[in-house]
């Protein structure tokens, strides 16, 4: 398996574009994407677990009952979401996506992204879609990427090449993340792409499976968005045996998909809103997998843990009155904590307790942009790793005024 | 019942002082509180659910097990909490007072708040608790409200009158709270007196009854605390025929009980780490109470809405997205929404969608400094209130190096 450019254009048989289509004010900022396979694909999606879901996930989950897709069109600067007519305004969507590349609208998976409760007018989308239509391209997955970006500074891809019983195939992604997001259904949208055949019920398995240590385990803000939608769609191109159960092909297949999960992981968890470091914690010693979980999720979400980093301060107290509140069955007196990054590594409790640390090197660890907070709990075999970011001025500031 | 000054020292019999003896390095801030009852009290406690218990709690627990104290000894600057030696400081503390007062150990509790993780140097207690006793006075009660306070910026008590079975009774109590402030034993101390004359038994179910719909209701960062800790006495000298079942005197100090909480909830919530404002989410019908509470919890905790408020941006979206993640029975379609303050009135959800509403007079309800989230749920009875407070630079300013 080696990493590869592309994103979800890197499989064979995806054209991908974005625009700016007058969604967002700001002419620079592409606001309108469209991925579209050569072929009808297989598909399977996983969205929001919040009571309130944006309008475009019913009609995608409409779109996709016959676990077949062909393409998705999406939009930032407006989540589509509490509006009396978003429904329509999705089921329009797909509609006029499918005019302009004579698709069929139910091949449509639809996704939106933005402010919450404000209609979304359909004009820019009816008068920017044959433009987006005509301007797809088998190295269009990048403008695809930039145009579901909100507050993201940057777009998000990945992809990997890896073989399938003789036959190299691809899986590429795109995400885009930065405020509400939190654990179940983490991500706001991600879209993943492979050439790969495998079977729309091994494709929903796939990406149940995958989400629980990689999506699920990531955390911005503790706000769980309306709209969090991650599609994926094969379309078999790569020329493998179709994989319809378990077995080491689908294994395979798993590990490519896990390595562009977590890579999207990082990137929207290092993007998060202001965020200025990618924070990382890695359980170890846990009575059960799930009490691993519990507490690296625990310790990723605490707006005091997320402060401190940001000031470079080891404040380990913080770390260990997150594991104790963390709803996990934990002996708080064997938990051990260091903190690991480029910079070198500092051990600072033990059984429980501070040790002496020397805050020199504890400062060269935590001025670093990635963080690693590092917990063994010793108490067993339960493992895992959650993702977020540290709490700044900027979270603050663009979270103050963001509909203006 | 009226509102009455004093705090702690509202009722009769209490003296109280609060000095700075060197545990903070800044002598303008005192860091050590001390509450004596002339007579030995009935007494009852509630702790954090943190597994991380500060030492101080255990101890605490231990000497109230008979369900009588006499006095609070308490310090600020330090939480002494995961040290090695914690549990012998907290006796030592309780010793230190009693050999200054003429008690005895065992009628102390004791409480700490402060940083996590550093050990507690015995020698500012065992120096300044000969002045703290000397300096003792039955218009204490700002004194050691002050001696508690960590980031606060004000101290906070409370005090009323109220009539049982006759006779004039007081309850009055003081507070820190500040950061790390989330249900389940939101806030780190509290401490109340009264005069009346209550069972320890009936003060233990007074307080587990009221802190559901008070100190479990807030929360300032979503952090639970190693050392939250309430206390209550109760020494009952206000003459009242003591209090030892459900009834109309049972009521009547409830509710007494209730309106110091709620206050100090307030106070506590509204001086969150820095907070510019008091949020207070109340939630009407709810399915159940449960419903009620889970969804009033989840709006006020939510980054996002407490963002919104800081920047008096009336984006309700973010309230419905919380009100869809609080796990709680909820028809999103039915929900109406309106923001409350001193400064009017604006609706801005009904059915679950966005109506229209005039910007400006949002703008002019949502610059004041106290904002009523009002949500009705159109479904049922259930109701509650919760309390919180906005996030702003300040809270990523203060906890971004709080050690130093």
């Amino acid at each position: 398996m080696k990493k590869t450019d592309g994103g979800v254009c890197a499989p064979k048989g995806y054209k991908a574009n974005g625009i700016n289509c007058g969604i967002k004010a700001d002419k620079d900022k592409k606001d309108l994407s469209l991925i579209v396979s050569d072929v009808p694909a297989n598909a399977a999606g996983i969205y929001t677990l919040n009571l309130v879901k944006g309008a475009p996930i019913v009609v995608t989950q409409n779109h996709i009952k016959d676990g077949c897709a062909q393409a998705v069109i999406a939009n930032s600067g407006n989540a589509n979401t509490c509006n009396a007519d978003g429904i329509e305004i999705a089921e329009k969507m797909t509609e006029l996506a499918a005019g302009a590349t004579g698709l069929n609208a139910s091949d449509f998976m639809v996704a939106s992204t933005g402010v919450i409760g404000q209609p979304l007018n359909i004009k820019p989308v009816k008068d920017g879609v044959a433009e987006l239509a005509a301007g797809l391209s088998y190295d269009g997955g990048n403008a695809a990427a930039q145009a579901i970006m909100t507050t993201d500074t940057y777009s998000k891809e990945s992809a990997v090449e890896f073989e399938v019983g003789g036959k190299v195939c691809k899986i590429g992604g795109m995400a885009k993340g930065s405020g509400m997001i939190h654990p179940n259904m983490a991500t706001m949208l991600v879209f993943i792409t492979t050439d790969a055949a495998v079977s729309s019920e091994m494709l929903q398995k796939a990406i149940s499976c995958d989400v629980q240590k990689t999506f699920n385990m990531m955390s911005v803000d503790g706000d769980t968005s309306t709209n969090d939608t991650l599609v994926i769609m094969a379309n078999g191109l790569a020329g493998n045996e179709e994989i319809k159960a378990e077995g080491e092909d689908f294994d395979a297949f798993m590990k490519a998909l896990n390595s562009v999960t977590v890579d999207l992981c990082k990137m929207v968890a290092g993007d998060g809103e202001g965020a200025s470091k990618l924070l990382e914690c890695s359980v170890t010693g846990a009575k059960t997998e799930e009490d691993a979980k519990k507490t690296a999720k625990s310790v990723i979400c605490s707006s005091l843990v997320k402060a401190a980093m940001f000031g470079a301060d080891a404040n380990w107290g913080r770390v260990l009155c997150a594991i104790g509140y963390a709803g996990a069955d934990v002996d708080v007196d064997k938990v051990e904590v260091s903190f690991v990054s480029k910079g070198g590594e500092v051990k600072v409790c033990e059984n429980g307790a501070g040790i002496e640390f020397s805050e020199e090197i504890a400062k060269k660890v935590l001025v670093e942009k990635e963080i690693d907070i590092v917990i063994d709990l010793h108490d067993g075999d339960g493992a895992a790793t959650a993702w977020g970011c540290d709490l700044t001025y900027d979270y603050v500031k663009i979270n103050g005024d963001y509909r203006s």
